[in-house]
């Protein structure tokens, strides 16, 4: 997600408004310069454990993992408001995967119309994932869950410390596999990150990198 | 670099420091959050060309860049306090090139001791950089350049719309030929992108990806 004044906020809350702030500009010094006061879940993130498990692992541990990734985009093409342990048992989910849902979120509007009512993941079926041995699990939605008490889904996934990825842009990703780079900022002992997330097709990062050298 | 309240900063500036807040935590909410308030040109950073140019183009250009380059960890072996044109004229320098400094800047505690006293970029050798037709230039200081009135390291750079990389940290890194990976937060109209930067052997990147897919 583009970092703006105007974005996209999870539910349309405002006090999670980031603030783009110049403190200096040529009127008054010889450089311009911008503060940035975010809340660590506003745009494209991931989620450390401590988020939602009290003694959960701080985006320290985060840190520690490599940046690349075997990422299947899944479409959910039934326009439910969320996505069920039906439609999960239905997919070829493999240990290591990182397995990204491109819902009616993504559609054209749909979260700018819908703040409150994106497509989430039920506690079933993220109960049913968290078994898989996944690497991590994404979504096109500032969060993978509502309205559900005690943050179930949050809680069956991170509490197997597989990574829970936030705020991804996905209207022009076709459904299939790719690989996925993942590059957090590095701060240090919080309870998220802020990063990059790309998806690649395997054979076009390759030859980038064959260019290059 | 990672960020945090104790971390170098530029000059060792105090008010440069970036705040990381917790918002809510367990003790008055279901969910842990944290909130950062950072000088964009705090830790490792791009620089926009509106940091030092007025009517630059802002970070919006910056995003539309590619995230691989061709890098070369060069090492600055005299123990001078600036990079001088007569050390870069004994450079291969090719267009395309990302041109990273590793000097002693990245001796363990150099900076710390010397916040002020970083090695930076001399004018005459930015200049002489700035013609060279390559994409960026990086350093293992937090700024490229220190006390020179007007900043003219900065204005040949960024006026050639070359890219400044601040803040690398390179004490483990071997001079030599890299793929360098900048993966920058997608700040709107900013003057610089707080961004994660990782240098990979080709092959090394290579192998990664094969086993991936």
């Amino acid at each position: 997600m583009v970092i703006k004044e105007d974005m996209l906020l999870y539910k349309g809350r405002k006090h999670l408004k980031p603030e783009i702030k110049t403190i200096s500009d040529f009127d008054n010094s010889s450089a311009h310069e911008t503060e940035l006061r975010m809340n660590l879940h506003t745009g494209t993130h991931l989620d450390a454990p401590l988020h939602m498990i009290p003694e959960g692992a701080d985006s320290n541990q985060l840190l520690e993992n490599d940046l690349f990734y075997r990422a299947k985009v899944v479409p959910i093409v039934e326009q439910e408001k969320k996505i069920t342990l039906r439609q999960l048992q239905q997919l070829e989910i493999e240990a290591g995967d990182f397995i990204i849902f491109k819902t009616k979120n993504s559609q054209p509007n749909y979260l700018k119309n819908h703040p409150k009512e994106f497509i989430y993941l039920a506690k079933d079926a993220a109960k049913y994932l968290s078994n898989k041995a996944i690497q991590g699990v994404g979504i096109d939605s500032i969060g993978i869950e509502r309205n559900q008490s005690g943050h179930p889904t949050h809680k069956s996934i991170l509490g197997k410390e597989i990574m829970i990825l936030e705020g991804l842009r996905l209207k022009d990703v076709p459904a299939g596999k790719y690989v996925l780079m993942l590059a957090p900022l590095k701060i240090k002992a919080s309870d998220a990150l802020p990063l990059r997330a790309v998806l690649y097709e395997k054979q076009e990062l390759i030859d980038k990198l064959d260019f290059l050298l």
